[in-house]
């Protein structure tokens, strides 16, 4: 199918999730219309798109011979596999100088501490005397994550308290490599966009605010409700990684404010859930600012277009409710921006999300919650 | 293939083309992935759609089928057909009443002068003394139109200042029925798009200017830039032509501001293409509100969002050059939004546009042309 279409610029995107379906929809309108590397024919973005390839890892080789240019939605890649593809001349944008960053949070927090950026102390697990080790140095609780990103969307981090919850957490996890930080309580979660093309031009989104409830991003709003000195420390960061990874298309730096001030905590090489804000509130998004970035083509301005613009997400709750049943009682909220992905509905999975942009963050939280409450069967927020 | 997709809303489109892209597009946004009822290929929606049927008009009641809503992007169409299916229980949305007065404009005349609306001075010309007639009474020129929607995007529109014209444009159209209409001097045109809801309730957006050249809108700016009093008037005849026709889905009504006043020019059952600036412009794009209109779903807000909105068409030129070859130079210029079409290139044929938003209308005029200008391979406006 895909020779048939004009393919000025053959972009290929590994994933077919919401931030593939998103991304999809913003080449569209520049008059691209992107491949899919799916893994299930009901995934978001191939209910979407008329060219999606439904095939194993093992043929990802494959797939980008067909494009031009080939970019990512999701972590579940195999580093060696991009590395050899880049390495024949595949266009892998962003390339895995920046992936292996985002994908390897002990090489990152290496190559972030010799640049001196900001993270939190911390060290690898070989066994459970070297985290108790740093607990006896640092004291308890400790953060301990996996190294290599969450299998099927679990962030892979535990605040533990004690010797028997880490155990606990080191046993269950002994097929991964662990790595432990000190714990430091958290003001607030940040996260700045930066975009960025090839040659190293690159913009920044005003700084989002992110509010979690079981690891999951509940509400987003931007601005942050930080100092402005804040905001440009959080800037001037998230750039200086960028430029330090060479990153090209998006690179969401995710920041927590601690009472000692800024720290990095992740980074995520792709559009980033925390961006769905920039759809409507700003005069580029991020999906299309990203495809964008990774063909190279000029950036378009990330400046608010309102004073507040708040996301609350949409996840799928146990009771089963499928928010496309309410989809009525949703728009029925005047002035707020309903977003569905068409995916069943199952229990924690994300099902959408609702922008409401305000003159004031309150009255955009209000109408923004108000909707996804509709969108799940209730009646008041 | 639309058997394994999740339909809560089996929405189909007849028509593939870029009014048919832009309202999937929309669709998408709210979980819903439209049927096309597409004549090529390489139609624009089909090109970024999964699931076109490529069909001869004849199997349109095979596609009506198939879908729970049915609506439409263009006026190729077989009024006939649609009443049977009409009355055979299918959900045509807008009907046939709207749909009948849109494409015979000898109707749509009847139907306006019966209810008052403001229209020019109109006969039908079923021979050439018909027209003599009407020009001794209201002398040359004379305006003679094409009673159903013109061929290929071509108006079925003449002016023509004596005998010799008119003969000359009869005989070439022997086999179209034809009507006149007196000439008045155009001070501006004006398009009023009315949103309906099949229970009635219906949102204006703000009138909308057009700039004609050869018979194509080169430039459309919103707000029209008119008195305070007109466009209350505008809107309120729009809104009544609505009503009247019982529309459903976006009614875009022409209006000629003349130095006698407003006078009815046509009317388009569809979203209508002086309506892109809507889409960055306005909180609800004409497109959404299509598809939330004939979805019996709640209105989105349609006010401007910006002082000034220009959008400009890029229309094919004789010298064949693609605009997706240029989308590097229209993208650098700040603050444009560059939509474009996949079609190949040819002169005369609409491959994009481009809208700019300003604080004044000069501003916006002036970057809006500057692109367009970018993805004609031309250096300056």
């Amino acid at each position: 199918m895909a020779s048939e279409l004009p393919a000025l610029y053959r972009l290929g995107i590994v994933g077919a999730g919401q931030i593939a379906r998103m991304t999809h929809q913003a080449a569209v309108k520049l008059g691209i219309t992107p491949r899919l590397f799916a893994e299930e024919s009901d995934d978001s973005a191939a209910l979407a798109a008329p060219d999606a390839v439904y095939a194993h890892p093992d043929s990802l080789a494959a797939f980008a011979d067909t494009c031009e240019v080939l970019t990512f939605e999701h972590e579940r890649l195999d580093i060696g596999l991009l590395r050899r593809l880049e390495e024949a001349g595949s266009m892998i944008r962003p390339g895995t100088k920046t992936i292996g960053a985002a994908f390897d949070k002990m090489h990152q927090r290496r190559v972030l501490l010799n640049r001196s950026f900001p993270v939190p102390i911390f060290a690898e697990v070989r066994g459970p005397d070297d985290l108790m080790d740093f607990a006896s140095v640092f004291s308890w609780p400790v953060v301990l994550k996996s190294v290599r990103a969450g299998r099927d969307g679990e962030k892979g981090v535990w605040i533990v308290e004690n010797e028997n919850e880490a155990m606990a957490v080191i046993s269950e996890n002994h097929d991964r490599q662990l790595m432990v930080e000190n714990y430091q309580p958290i003001v607030k979660e940040l996260v700045v966009l930066v975009v960025r093309r090839p040659g190293g031009n690159a913009r920044c989104y005003p700084v989002i605010e992110v509010i979690q409830s079981d690891g999951v991003y509940r509400e987003v709003r931007m601005p942050a409700s930080i100092g402005h000195r804040v905001a440009i420390e959080a800037r001037d960061i998230a750039t200086r990684i960028a430029n330090e990874l060479e990153a090209v298309g998006v690179l969401a730096v995710e920041l927590f404010l601690t009472t000692d001030g800024l720290v990095v905590n992740e980074l995520a090489a792709r559009p980033h859930n925390a961006g769905h804000p920039t759809i409507e509130g700003c005069p580029t998004s991020q999906f299309e600012n990203h495809v964008r970035a990774v063909l190279d083509l000029p950036l378009g301005a990330t400046w608010a277009s309102a004073p507040a613009a708040v996301t609350v997400n949409v996840i799928g709750g146990l009771d089963g409710v499928d928010p496309a049943d309410y989809l009525h009682e949703a728009l029925a909220v005047e002035g707020v921006h309903v977003h569905l992905y068409g995916k069943r509905p199952r229990a924690g999975r994300k099902l959408g999300h609702v922008t409401a942009l305000g003159d004031d963050m309150e009255q955009a939280r209000e109408l923004a919650h108000r909707a996804e409450a509709a969108l799940q069967g209730k009646r008041a927020w």
